[in-house]
Formats: C-alpha cells, sequence, structure tokens
C-alpha cells in the first residue's frame, strides 16, 4: 500500500485551514466534518490500493448543503472529490491534491418506489445491494450488478457508469438512468431526464453525467428504471480443453436469439487462484470455462433456454456441463465468480486489472494476445470476465509494487485492443489509473473536447480534478 | 405551405455569393453544387411544412469534404445546414438563414455488415427502411421504426434521435448507437464509441452528438447495433368503450412481465379520420383501440405471450379481441396505424402535432388533460401514439395556418405535461417549433450548459444555428 503525499506541489489550490475549516462549520454541524487523523485516512484509498489523504472530510444531507460548500470551495479555489463507497478501480474517489472529499454515505435514503411505472428514486449514498434487496421484496428489478455490489453506493456507480455480471443481457448503469438531480461546481442545482421515458429536449445531459467519474457535477438524486423481477433462473457451468473452443461457444451463443443473463469467461489458472483461496471447488479446473445463466419469467422457457445455450456448448466441444440444481450450487458459482479479483493474489501479492473490452469476435484473439504479451514481458497474466460483451480482466500479477515488465505489458495490451478496434476500459472508466493511455482511444480534438466540456461545467476546475484527461 | 424569407436580418452572417460559390467550386465538382431555383425549393422544407430555401446546396460524398467545406464557412461565416430526408417534425433541417445546406444523400453506403458481432456500419444517407430490408435479408434486426422509416435517412434518425412504433420494447435510437464518426464545425474529424460494446472512456460524446438535432457535428459514419431478426410475431386490436379502460390495460400489460414490441393507443376521433382518409376499414371506429404486437424468436411463445396480453385487455374490459390471422392482416393494422399522421387533414387543413412523454402511469390523465384543453379553447384534437411509452400524439387541427387558439392548447398542454413529469417531446426534438417552450422543461443554467456545449464545438456558431435553445 502506497501512501502518497495528500499535498502535491501546486500553486493552484488553497489548503483547508483555520479560515476554511470556520466557513465550512457555518455548513456542516460538528458530527458532520471531520479532520481527524483516523478519518483522513479512513477516506484516503480506493480498490486501486493507492491513497491521499484529504484535508477534511464533510457529510452532506443534502443538495443545498453541496451547493454552498461549492460557494466556499470556489471563494478560496480548494478541490472537492466526492465520493461513494470507494469501489472503484481507477482512482476516481482519491482526493489527490487534499482538500476537502464528500462522502455521499449519509444520503442513503430510498425515496420512492414508483411500482406503477417501475422507477425508483434514490439518494447517492444508497448501497446497490440494499436497493436491490428492498425493489425484489416488491417484484422489482434494477439489473446493474457490478460485483462490488454489497458495498457500492448508487452515486459511484452512476459516476463510474458501472457494468458487471449481467451487462450482456441488461446493458450497464447508463442503460438504466431515467434522470438525475446535481448540483454543478458553480453551484447551481440541476435535473437531467424527466421520468417519461423517452426525452429528446436539449442535448443529453444526463448521459454526459453519468459515466464523468465525479468530474462534471456531484449527483444527489436519481431516478432508475426497473423491471420486473424475472423469478426464475437457470445456471450451467461448461468446461472446454481450449479457449479457442470456449470462444466459439460464445459466439455461438450471441447468436442463436436466446440471450443469457450472464456469459462468463474463466481461464485455467484464475481457476487454480480460486481454488487456492477458497475451500470450494464448485468451479473445476480446466483449460476454460463458461459460466452461463438464462433468467426469465416462465420457468419451462428458461430450462428451455438453458438447454439451447448447453446444447451449443456441447456441439463447440464443452467436455463436460454441469446444471446447478439448487439456488444453493448456483450460489456457489456466483459466490466463486466475485472471489476471483481477490483470489488473484494467491499468485502475487501486486495486481494490475485492466478491464479491456473488444467485440465480442475479437475475443479469443484478445486473450490470446495478452498471454502473449504476459509471456514476452515475463508477467503472470489471469483472464477472466464477461465473454458476452468482450470485455475480460486481464490480470497482470507481480511481487513489485512498480514493475517496469507490467507496465510495459499493459502499454502493449492497450495497443493491442485499440488495433482491434476495442475499448480500453469497459467498465472501470479511466480516473487516474487509464489517464496516461487516454491518447491511445482518443486524438487530440476528442481529448480537447473533454477538457472544453469540462471547463464548461467546473470553470475554477475545483471538483475532482486531475482526472481523466491529464 | 409558408414560404417565408430565407435571409432574415442579421449582420453576422454573409451570404452566399460569387466569392463564396468559387471556393465551393474547389471542394465539390460541378453536378454536386447547386443554387437553382429548383434545388433551393427542393431542400427548403421539412414534415413541418415550413419552407427556407437555402442559398446553395452541396452533396458531399467524404467527411474530408464535409471539413473543407467547413474550413470556407468559418472564413466567411456562413450557417451551414445538415439534412437527411427532411422527414423532421421540428425543423431541424431548416436553413432559416439561406446558406450552405449539405445534403448527405450522396453518402448512402451500406459500409460493413458484421454478422459475428451483430453491428453494420454505414453511412449517414442510407434510408432506413433499405437497411432493414438488407439486414432482414441476413437475419438481422435493427429496431428502430420511426414512422418516416421509409424515407428517413439514418444520419437524420441519429440527429433526432428517432423514436417509433417499437420503443416499448426495443428503446430509441440512441440505444442502438455504438459509434460515430463525424466531422466538428471546427473541421476536425472525430470518433466517438467504439467496437466495443462497453466503453467508459471519457465522456459521452457519443450520447452528445446524437440527439442534437445536428447543431454539434455532421456524422459521415455509424455502427450500429443489431440482433437476431425475431421471426415470429403476433398481433392484436383491442377494443374499449372507455380510454381509462384501455389505459388501465396497458398498465397491466406493461406490469406482466412479457414485453410487446408495440402497444398503441388510438381515440375514436383518429380512427374515424382514418376511416375517411382510407377505404380500409381493418381498424374499427370505438372510443379506445390497443394494437399491440409480440414478437420473439419461438413461435409457441410469442402465441403464449399475445394470449397472456389479450386476456390482460379483455380483463380490463375490451369488448371485442381481433387477432390478425395472416401477415397480409397485420400489416393492414401497422398501414393505417402508419398512415394515421397524413389522416388527420381529413378533419381540417392545417396540423399541430406534439410528441408529449409522460410516464406511463399518468397516460390516462394527459388524455384527459388534453381533450380538456382543446375543448377549452375550441381546438379540435386527434391523440394517438405510443401508450406504452407514455408518449402520445397530440393534434391540435385547425382551419386557419397560425391560430391563436391552437397556440393557447400548445401552451397549456405543455405546462401540463411538465407538471406530470413528463416532456414536452419524447422523439421529435425541440428544433425550431418548440424552441419557445424550452424553459418549461429546462432551468437557466440548464439551457445555458446547452448554449455553452454549443459553443465548444462550434465557436463561430455557423452549425445549424438558432435550433433548440434561441
Amino acid at each position: 500500500m502506497s501512501i502518497l503525499s495528500s499535498t502535491p506541489a501546486s500553486q493552484d489550490y488553497r489548503p483547508v485551514d483555520k479560515a476554511v475549516m470556520k466557513r465550512l462549520a457555518t455548513i456542516f454541524p460538528q458530527d458532520r466534518i471531520s479532520n481527524s487523523e483516523v478519518d483522513l485516512f479512513t477516506y484516503a484509498y480506493d480498490a486501486t490500493k493507492k491513497q491521499y489523504p484529504p484535508q477534511v472530510v464533510v457529510w452532506p444531507e443534502t443538495a443545498e448543503e453541496i451547493s454552498a460548500l461549492f460557494s466556499i470551495a470556489n471563494e478560496y479555489r480548494i478541490p472537492v472529490y466526492p465520493r461513494g463507497a470507494g469501489t472503484g478501480m481507477t482512482g476516481g474517489a482519491l482526493a489527490l491534491r487534499g482538500g476537502i472529499l464528500v462522502s455521499m454515505e449519509r444520503m442513503d435514503s430510498i425515496i420512492e418506489i414508483d411500482e406503477k411505472n417501475r422507477l425508483v428514486t434514490v439518494q447517492p449514498g444508497v448501497v446497490l445491494a440494499t436497493l436491490k434487496t428492498e425493489l425484489q421484496k416488491k417484484g422489482l428489478f434494477y439489473p446493474p450488478d457490478p460485483s462490488s455490489a454489497k458495498t457500492a453506493t448508487i452515486g459511484g456507480t452512476l459516476a463510474e457508469c458501472a457494468g458487471g455480471l449481467n451487462c450482456v443481457k441488461y446493458g450497464t448503469t447508463k442503460d438504466w438512468v431515467q434522470s438525475i438531480k446535481a448540483v454543478l461546481p458553480t453551484g447551481e442545482v440541476i435535473r437531467a431526464g424527466t421520468k417519461a421515458r423517452k426525452n429528446v429536449v436539449g442535448y443529453n445531459l444526463l448521459q454526459l453525467i453519468v459515466g464523468s467519474e465525479g468530474t462534471l457535477a456531484i449527483i444527489t438524486e436519481a431516478t432508475l428504471r426497473l423491471i420486473p423481477y424475472p423469478p426464475h433462473r437457470s445456471t450451467f457451468v461448461a468446461q472446454f480443453d481450449s479457449v479457442r473452443n470456449s470462444a466459439n461457444a460464445v459466439q455461438s451463443m450471441l447468436q442463436s436469439g436466446v440471450t443469457p443473463c450472464a456469459l462468463e469467461f474463466i481461464d485455467r489458472i484464475s481457476l487454480e487462484a480460486a481454488h487456492s483461496h477458497v475451500e470450494d471447488k464448485t468451479l473445476p479446473v480446466c483449460d476454460a470455462l463458461l459460466l452461463v445463466e438464462v433468467d426469465g419469467f416462465d420457468l419451462d422457457e428458461v430450462k428451455r433456454d438453458s438447454h439451447v445455450l448447453s446444447k451449443i456448448c456441447a456441439d463447440n466441444g464443452a467436455n463436460e456441463i454441469t446444471l446447478a440444481n439448487s439456488e444453493e450450487e448456483r450460489q456457489a458459482c456466483w459466490d466463486i465468480r466475485r472471489s476471483l479479483s481477490p483470489a488473484m493474489y494467491a499468485k502475487a501479492p501486486y495486481k494490475t486489472n485492466e478491464d479491456i473490452c473488444v467485440p465480442s469476435s475479437q475475443f479469443p484473439t484478445l486473450l490470446e494476445k495478452a498471454y502473449e504479451i504476459a509471456d514476452r514481458n515475463h508477467v503472470l497474466t489471469l483472464c477472466f470476465g464477461h465473454a458476452g460483451d468482450g470485455n475480460i480482466h486481464v490480470n497482470f500479477m507481480s511481487h513489485k509494487e512498480k514493475d517496469p515488465d507490467v507496465e510495459k505489458a499493459v502499454d502493449e495490451l492497450f495497443q493491442a485492443v485499440v488495433a482491434l478496434e476495442g475499448s480500453i476500459s469497459g467498465e472501470h472508466g479511466i480516473g487516474i489509473t487509464k489517464a496516461p493511455y487516454l491518447a491511445y482511444e482518443m486524438n487530440e480534438k476528442e481529448r480537447s473536447l473533454l477538457v472544453d466540456i469540462k471547463k464548461v461545467f467546473d470553470p475554477a476546475g475545483i471538483l475532482n480534478p486531475d482526472k481523466i484527461v491529464v
């Protein structure tokens, strides 16, 4: 774990001194503002394992408080960092320059479940899994499902446009946002989108803010779209003795007309890591494993769809196909899938996880390239992820925190991805860790548009600076 | 039809004079540039029936030509108007200030049908129906389906984010765009999005440009997402003797777990207009008619789903339900539905069509309000549209081109829509006809964001000026 300086040399931003603290205390009561060492370090980290302690943490309860905070931040030019649960993978929530960390965790109300319109209105601090549980009680379903769902907040998933396991059928977070209320860094409160399903009024500010990694506005309320909860699911595991065969099976499944709600690939070495990490051996070790799930409203239909897909796997050379026979067996499969990310550390203490995404037909080529790049640079790699989307987590493992071989492998991987008409991030965003590679995917003018749009929203550059474009 | 002056009083823009024509002739050969009276009037109109003749029409064949055109337009400050087929309903393609009209119709190649990734790459001048036909030959389906599909071009549907009949299941154009190539008014060529299904790299420039009504960039290439073509469909007509009952049926269908691919409402007076307009009596006259279609990959499943929905209609008081027994009968239903817009003129020569959208639960309340507003202002109204989306076409008919009663009704309707948490445009955009009402839905800061984003893309204000925000 690296604890870096919280205040890089900069004449531009003013530190949070006593005068600023006094002003902030006019907005936030004593129990919702802190600069204690413990709090500063608690809010210094995210899933990158990098640490940048802020100079003060505040816990707003209203949009108005955030607006007042921005007024002070603009006056003194102090950087402001919004934060959900800190589960981001690219540093979006890190307080790079110290400043004010705005924890959204107290704005955690589910404001309204509108069953008639299948919409839910929430504050950003609601934990995703909590929301899903509450909705399921009413027979409703909000599909986005990143592996961090048990801790990630809605605000964080909106800021990062989180993906997850079921995007192959349901898309990502951006596909489920109906409208937001947000505070701009200039202090104004705006709404983007309405409760109406279709809306072509003005530019799409909604989709501009969603996925902007907390750099354009702080979302204080969101209305999300829901569907009826599909009560039936069928899950199976298909073992292959070649990555190419598993990739062919993925292609055939995608063209069958039956859309699985999850279509995950795991390679041999990832499976071995999982076996070292957890006692459970539900997922067998093989060269390539596909974990496939179908959901729906009619049990017979789900069974038939599952059969169609498992037959495709068999036709493409799967040498064993195992159906989960109970909810427990099914959960065991997904628990192991979700544990893969931490399990990687069984192989080496440092992990660089790149969530690159390619057109699904390029999935086998990408895997070949990833293994080849890792071999050439003498780096251990473990690959798993969302085969149905072409969104693969390529993990480069190392015994060193800063490893030039890993850096070279990452660089070569990104170049390969762009050459395959893919994207350097499918779901984790750019933040700070991928910012140096942005130019691989976006040309100079495209990047300058990002900078200029940022200036429209945040002329003083106080909201989450140094992220995405550097 | 109103033929308005092509050059409103403005010191800002320079007219297209001989010097400019000479420069344009360096880019466009003689057969791809014209200022003949016939061409200027041919390209002066759109579906608003307003006419603004440009001063010159050009037909580019490459992005490079458009880039060179912008260079001249910036140098002389001449307005540039991109145009597809001119089927837009709010004036997006009208050459308000004369200037240069850029017809995209010669860029009409289907560049690549990528069956493996279910993507198609097209130039913007491809006609939507042509694309759909070509795709269907390969068993592929591009869902967006505005009623203008037979003439509308892909570029126009992207610029306007076209909706149509099957949005209740498949969403709108924006949900099917994977990536675009576009020329900025400053001349640079950019790409937004990649061929990878998931992409969270930088701000969402793709969704910012799609639906921006040709005011931010000219799209020169688009990669669209496809699904396998669902070969089976079942269509039925349900007659109700009360609008409220039909609305209840819509609600119940939406909550059933079975998603129809079309769920259309037509009121009595619209049905009467259709009967006067076409000989065909396939759609019977009743107080409220629902036209419902289910599609899918399995015939039994489609039949079962259709039965579930028709039973819901019966349970909600439908007094007659008629299943289309052949493809001919089915097509007849949809032909009449698509002919409703022109059929309205059987009632009066002038029509103001507002495509307002409300949360689906507010659909009956909206209808009540629309009839009440029309009555109060002594205006005849005909309502039909996408009940499943809450997106209703409220048509105010008049015998006068400019009718203060209609204007008052429109104003009251928009206020009612916003009060119901809806949107003043579900699929037609703002253009010029709804620009005066933008403030009903967007606050001052939201509108100023639109203006400032426009300036980022188009600092000289040469691309399609005076649209959306005035």
